[in-house]
């Protein structure tokens, strides 16, 4: 028996698939796109597809995130927070356990913090705001004309300190990394101060639910080492950083899933 | 004997030329660019060619704005809200007189609550989101693919009701009008709604530091109609909107170069 979780977000769509051990047996991410529904039942396909399942062994999936309305083929759906502290709960327990979840998305951010059997006892959330979020660093790559997937290097090959990014406004940050760039500065430079920058925010989030060790970080950024240095810098704390950042939520939605329909067809 | 006004914004340096009756013999605007000093420099010696005027014809010049500190031509300087208040105050008298000033500027907006001298006794400001300036106009203006002043005609010129714009923030708004769009809404009514998003967080402000009649609406988004239009049916009141409504600070920094050069020549 497997058990689906599927993500969908603004940006993409996570997918992860648990065996009946809640072992996590494989992950898929795809982008969002404009037609969530068409494409989170693609991806579910590919997904079984990669791992040479059908439809059937699948007993149970449980949708999360922005789109998880919109995706009419699960059998339960559940808030990314809720999910995301599974997750974080599950996946932490290799690292000695997890208290704290800083997650960034594609156009949220959010603090959670979680008891010691992985639920939630607080948390904050910005989605009102593109600073602090992954909107902010695709907008700033674009400026910069680089690919998200090298700011990380980028942030390391610096010769001179961060420049500080004064705006905490996206758009007028914009017009000041465009400035700077003007005048000359490199890009590493750049870079490492738009991560600091986004630290800062992220931090002064975290502080509002209380930071308490262990502190995990998940959400598509946290694939970007150079961020994930920032925040540690600022934080003054090791972050635990899993393998797959993206797939946190839609694992907690897929073990989920799986206590679910194990207790729905309990035999007593 | 004239005396001169120079504001110089983050957007536009507009520049204000008063006689020795604090009456406005005439005013420039242009870009600010990136050489702030050297283009009000230039500014300046247009404006006295204009009205075929020799420098040691202008006795005493101030600065305002952004960019005041580094014109150094200038006698003196002041904060726009002084300039702004004093400006509204002299050019307010032709319409009976005001008491509450909204201005929206390139990159911030503000509201000013003015005593029956013209004295500030209240004010709000916001320069840190580019939500609710003349920021967030530019940027969808780019989007909608069409220019800032046609804004005004596409307000009124909508056969549907004004579309609401749900993000607050500049950056999601974005992708919420490039959706608006794709989804083959009216640039109309998407301009319409962008005018009331606008006008909402302008009132917000406005009410922060307390609405009394009248109220004076400069700056230079003020001389897009449909946004005049949007913001009084927010208020439920009507705006003064000078003729000039991109000129007002700078008016109001040449009336106060016209009486600190009386006081400091004074005959006694
Ligand atoms: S500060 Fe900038 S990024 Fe944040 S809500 Fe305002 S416009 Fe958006």
């Amino acid at each position: 028996n497997h058990f689906i979780g599927i993500d969908i977000g603004s940006t993409a769509i996570k997918l992860a698939l648990v065996n009946e051990h809640s072992q996590l047996v494989g992950v898929h991410v795809t982008d969002s796109g404009s037609l969530f529904h068409k494409n989170a039942r693609e991806a579910l396909r590919v997904l079984l597809e990669k791992h040479g399942l059908q439809r059937e062994q699948v007993k149970y999936v449980i949708a999360t995130g922005y789109g998880r309305k919109l995706f009419k083929e699960a059998d339960d759906s559940i808030s990314e927070i809720t999910a995301n502290a599974i997750g974080a709960h599950e996946a932490g327990k290799a690292f000695g356990g997890v208290r704290t979840i800083i997650n960034i998305g594609g156009q949220d951010s959010k603090a959670i913090q979680i008891d010691a059997s992985g639920n939630v006892s607080n948390f904050a959330m910005n989605d009102k705001c593109a600073a602090g979020t992954g909107r902010f660093l695709d907008v700033a790559a674009r400026n910069l004309d680089i690919d998200l997937e090298e700011l990380g290097d980028y942030h390391f090959n610096g010769k001179g300190a961060p420049l500080s990014i004064n705006s905490t406004c996206t758009v007028f940050a914009e017009s000041e990394i465009i400035g700077l760039l003007a005048n000359g500065h490199g890009k590493e430079e750049i870079v490492a101060g738009i991560h600091y920058s986004i630290a800062k925010r992220t931090v002064r989030l975290a502080k509002r639910v209380g930071i308490e060790d262990r502190i995990y970080f998940d959400g598509g950024p946290a694939l970007n080492k150079g961020l994930v240095a920032a925040i540690q810098d600022e934080l003054g704390r090791e972050l635990v950083v899993p393998e797959h950042p993206q797939t946190t939520t839609a694992f907690g939605a897929a073990i989920l899933a799986r206590s679910e329909f194990l207790s729905e067809n309990r035999e007593d």
